[in-house]
């Protein structure tokens, strides 16, 4: 028998083997269930031919009506092309698809949305782009996932300009929507306003900018980037790709150049979202009552256990330490707000609101080992759906 | 209360109204199920993060492996442009989903398959191939369905020459594999020999055509296939579509011309697929023992009693009266027994075969009014998949 890595990767208290993973994907991991009985000839005249005419043309009257009379309202295709796929990196559309099958597992159980996984056999952005848009009468909205940085940039804004529906790309907006929830509940418990931290985020990929933007919508007042080259500021030598160029103009605003060690000295919050290493010595240099978001996975980018030592509340990716960041929490909710109100696509509003919503559910116990509520709380999803369809209806985007 | 153009109209004994059967679509028809059990932070990590990415690099060392640890080897995509749908011709992607819905909620209830109905915003056939290669690893074998002709013809042959999975055009090969299954049957209770008949097809269309093709595989001596034209020969005037130039090529082998009259005149079977009519006259016309097909939905082009009075077989598309010929037949297990058998293509030979199972299950009872199963007998899925995968197995295009 072999262990996932043996038990510190496995992200569980108990081990997980090999074969009862294996076991537990035979077959894959969803199936379709007929939602009306076809069990006679009377079911089948009105589920298909000739009952089903009167519906077909109902639609060809009046399109709106497919949002009623398909499955599509309540439908989310979970799109990748297998490029970014978990720490495993570009492994193709083929591999990808038990992750895919897993998050529509994820979307079922905590939201009750349906989805169907869509892997794609190219990563051109155009041809992504024209085949969604084509594929669009299909579903009601696009969740994409374990899309390679920087193309999952170019690519979610103009999915979202092209689809007339809810699109977000999730390893962007659902971990920042999560970070979000966990600082403010994390601000309070060491008794700091919100706007006035001092924050590094360690990684310049698809959640290290999403972080960056949310953090800065919601108004943190510094925020320093740092990807493997260093601080990221406009003046950097050997120039900047141009989503870089965007978060130098809207962080940094003291003008911090050099390292880690530059950036984290002083520094309130550190969030980790690379594949890195945040070394002790350097979160020993950070600011009293220090916060440290460690979320890369399997392995954080600090031992939880050494980072406590020199800060007041600690954060990770992990189901076997406190304060599990994972965007479980925001995405079923999100896309099932965004859904329930017909929203034509989700807002930053929105994710504010879910973020908010997140962090409430935790608020009544909040201490620094319980900044976010469990993956598994029920209330979370209920809760960040009716906030993000009020979001949509204060946004103008929604349509219910 | 409004009743679907009357009880004549409903296709079965009671009236249908237009409140039950939008009551029966509210919401659509489908679902997504999960197989495996979500219910805690184990069931998490065996089915998503980090269990699932041992699956995942599996996969992309042996890519074969995701027929066995993903849904795709159960799974049919149904595919649409709702160029052609039911009787109401082109309604738009949209209008055709909930037919398309009705079609996966078939192919659950009758073969235990998973299917995904895509719609597509595209009537182009280049695009149509493009996105279904672009979507080759999220599924196990295409359903065509509801598309137009003569673009069905060019479109099925390139999805197939594209595609290393079955692919079928139900359209036509569902109705001409269950028209065949019912005429073996006919034949025996005329007391005919198969290969003897003449047999006329009123209509080129998706059906006809296909027809006219599986039965000339099946040995059927003297094919003649009537458009709005007439009788389809070489010689006729204004020039064929190269798909009616292909049907002159095998059919009519005594070149007749002219129209239904013509054709009718001593001939032992007319199969009705086109929304034209058959004049009680010409049927008249008939050879002793006639079978008369009268497939067109709702309204089948003769009507079954007054076909009766000069045919000693009658069958229509139609649950109300006997013999209905409706591809539920035929498709959920050609697809079973295709991915059982982890065909590559679906050979006319799996398509004879499935015809061949159909018949068999009906031949210990037959009579007249009994020359196909019916459409809810449990069986015929069983004894078609089987029937298919043995073919497949033949046909050297299985891989199991």
């Amino acid at each position: 028998m072999t262990t996932v890595n043996g038990s510190t990767a496995s992200g569980v208290g108990a081990d997980l083997t090999n074969e009862e993973i294996f076991a537990a994907h035979e077959g894959g991991k969803l199936g379709v269930q007929v939602t009306a009985p076809l069990d006679s000839a009377r079911d089948l005249s009105i589920a298909y031919t000739p009952g089903v005419a009167q519906v077909s043309r109902a639609i060809a009257g009046d399109p709106a009506l497919a949002d009623r009379y398909t499955w599509t309202q309540r439908l989310v295709a979970v799109v990748s092309d297998g490029t970014a796929v978990l720490g495993l990196g570009d492994i193709g559309p083929r591999a990808s698809l038990p992750v895919m099958e897993g998050k529509s597992a994820l979307f079922k159980t905590f939201a009750g949305l349906d989805s169907i996984p869509l892997v794609l056999d190219t990563v051109d952005v155009d041809e992504i782009v024209e085949t969604l848009v084509r594929l669009r009468p299909s579903f009601g909205a696009v969740n994409l996932e374990d899309i390679s940085a920087p193309r999952c940039f170019e690519l979610e804004r103009r999915v979202i300009e092209a689809l007339d529906c809810p699109v977000m790309h999730d390893d962007q907006h659902g971990t920042a929507v999560v970070v979000l929830a966990a600082l403010r509940n994390a601000a309070k418990v060491v008794g700091r306003a919100f706007a006035s931290l001092r924050v590094v985020i360690s990684g310049a990929g698809a959640a290290g900018v999403a972080c960056a933007k949310i953090l800065h919508t919601a108004g943190v007042g510094e925020i320093i980037v740092l990807d493997s080259r260093g601080v990221i500021h406009s003046g950097r030598d050997g120039g900047l790709t141009s989503i870089k160029r965007e978060l130098a103009g809207f962080t940094n605003p003291n003008g911090v150049t050099g390292g880690a060690a530059e950036a984290l000295r002083g520094a309130d919050v550190v969030i980790g979202v690379s594949v890195g290493q945040l070394a002790e010595e350097l979160v020993a240099t950070m600011a009293e009552d220090a916060i440290v978001f460690a979320l890369s996975n399997p392995d954080p980018e600090i031992h939880p256990e050494v980072a406590r030592r020199h800060a007041a509340v600690v954060a990770t990716g992990r189901s076997d330490f406190p304060n599990q960041i994972n965007n479980v929490l925001a995405f079923p909710g999100i896309f099932k707000g965004a859904l329930a109100a017909g929203a034509r696509k989700i807002t930053d509003g929105m994710k504010v609101a879910a973020a908010e919503a997140i962090a409430a559910v935790a608020a009544d116990d909040l201490s620094a080992d319980y900044i976010v509520p469990s993956p598994l709380d029920p209330r979370v999803a209920i809760e960040v759906s009716e906030a993000v369809a009020r979001a949509a209806r204060v946004d103008g985007v929604a349509n219910v």
